[in-house]
């Protein structure tokens, strides 16, 4: 971690008994800094408040937010902010204090170097054994509670894979343990439906919203692996990747779908758009 | 809180980049603290121990555990510890570090004072709306995954009410918010199967053990709401409360059932029989 900042303050400790800690009571955004500018920084906030108001968290002010991270960027061009909002301290017990002092947390991180050809050919990816839950109060929301995605990256080692995909438990096809997933097929784009679990990506809403001008028609559904099996081609996305088309899904290969690199050129333009640097 | 050690050290302050606050990434014991002496400390570190498998966290040694324990309890004669077990530092990301630096935590809390009725007389019990997710990987042990209860203990503010009975997703009958669940009907004593989610409670299998030798056939099953309103009597356990009778659930009142003062007087005997003053 570069830096990091809590409730507007320089430091990165934290006391104990913050309900982040003791039960993972808060939620998280994770925003691509590049070229000093951050990126969808309002449809990440947007999408924080949104969280917050399901588990009834007082959103702080955007203001308070965006002033932490103007100080956090200083003289830094790129890097990984993670901002975290907890419910704050608390007693011992489920039960939150009915006016909760919040615990307000940005992070900075170094800018993850990847190989281009992760960008360009593609990346390999598995199947994974651990499921998700269904968990309609909880879907979509990118909350503390981590553990099945901890479980199931902890399902490999090979450095040559860089994703797994994730089915719930009743064998639905979801997501990458850190990212959305998408398949085309003929001219259609295919997402899963996050209804019952999973969380809904910031470049996920991105690919749905640009993709019908690409004359894809987009289908939000709950599928099978059969689906994937019978994809074109497939592809993961998110804040910080952007787009990583799928070059290996276990043992099947794919071979560069031109339909995917119009989605990602269209994208690196949708993020230059949308990248802040006045915050 | 009145006290807290991490790692050996007197201190509440933890690194923020720690997967406990990132990720819920670790697990969590309470034991209860009375007349100087620590009840069922083998068997918590027996369940932390297990949960930590289940996770693949590297368990600390008891003796370690142990020591900070009798350091924290010089010259207390009760309270509550919450033992906490955390993967420790980590990146960001899901992947965990191959030989991960654990946090071991160990925090005094005071005693809470319930009023005497509660154990003597009962307590007065709701239905939850919010549903636990069927999730066999996580089921039985108690990790820092904490949000389900947390929002199902927000359905309710009035303090007349001690506990809510929660379902899972299939609308089957599993534990309290913070507590396991039983009843008597007839000589049977249930209790739900914990294989898709909850926390197998250390009293729980304390009451399992004991309850034999009073004439009660144990039953551990799949339940609906329905097996509830047939039942004669019901109570609550935890390492703390011990046992709490139902005297009211939503609108049924219970009159007092012999069956459940005798589980509950053996279950005392039980606490003073494994409760430790030389840790």
């Amino acid at each position: 971690m570069l830096a990091c900042r809590i409730n507007g303050i320089d430091g990165r400790q934290i006391d104990i008994s913050d309900r982040a800690c003791q039960y993972g009571d808060g939620l998280f955004e994770t925003l691509a800094v590049r070229n000093g500018q951050v990126e969808f920084l309002e449809a990440h906030l947007q999408r924080l408040a949104k969280g917050a108001a399901s588990l009834g968290i007082p959103m702080p002010d955007a203001g308070l937010w965006r002033a932490d991270i103007r100080t956090l960027l200083v003289g830094r061009q790129q890097g990984v902010l993670k901002l975290m909002l907890s419910r704050g301290p608390g007693g011992r017990g489920y039960l939150a204090p009915d006016d909760p002092v919040t615990s307000r947390i940005v992070m900075l991180h170094p800018w993850p170097v990847h190989p281009p050809e992760y960008v360009e050919q593609g990346v390999r990816v598995r199947l994974c054994q651990m499921r998700l839950a269904v968990q309609p109060q909880l879907a979509g929301i990118k909350h503390l509670n981590r553990l099945e995605q901890i479980l199931a990256r902890r399902e490999w080692a090979d450095p040559a894979i860089q994703e797994g995909v994730m089915f719930d438990n009743r064998d639905r096809v979801i997501e990458g343990t850190m990212s959305n997933l998408f398949w085309v097929k003929g001219s259609t784009l295919h997402t899963p439906d996050l209804s019952a679990c999973g969380v809904q990506g910031i470049m996920r809403q991105q690919i749905i919203n640009l993709a019908p001008a690409l004359g894809l028609d987009v289908q939000i559904d709950h599928y099978s692996r059969q689906a994937l099996d019978e994809a074109d081609g497939l592809f993961l996305t998110n804040s910080v990747i952007g787009l990583w088309p799928v070059q290996q899904l276990e043992e099947r290969l794919f071979d560069p779908l031109p339909r995917i690199k119009q989605i990602q050129d269209k994208l690196d333009a949708v993020r230059l758009q949308h990248a802040e640097s006045d915050f």
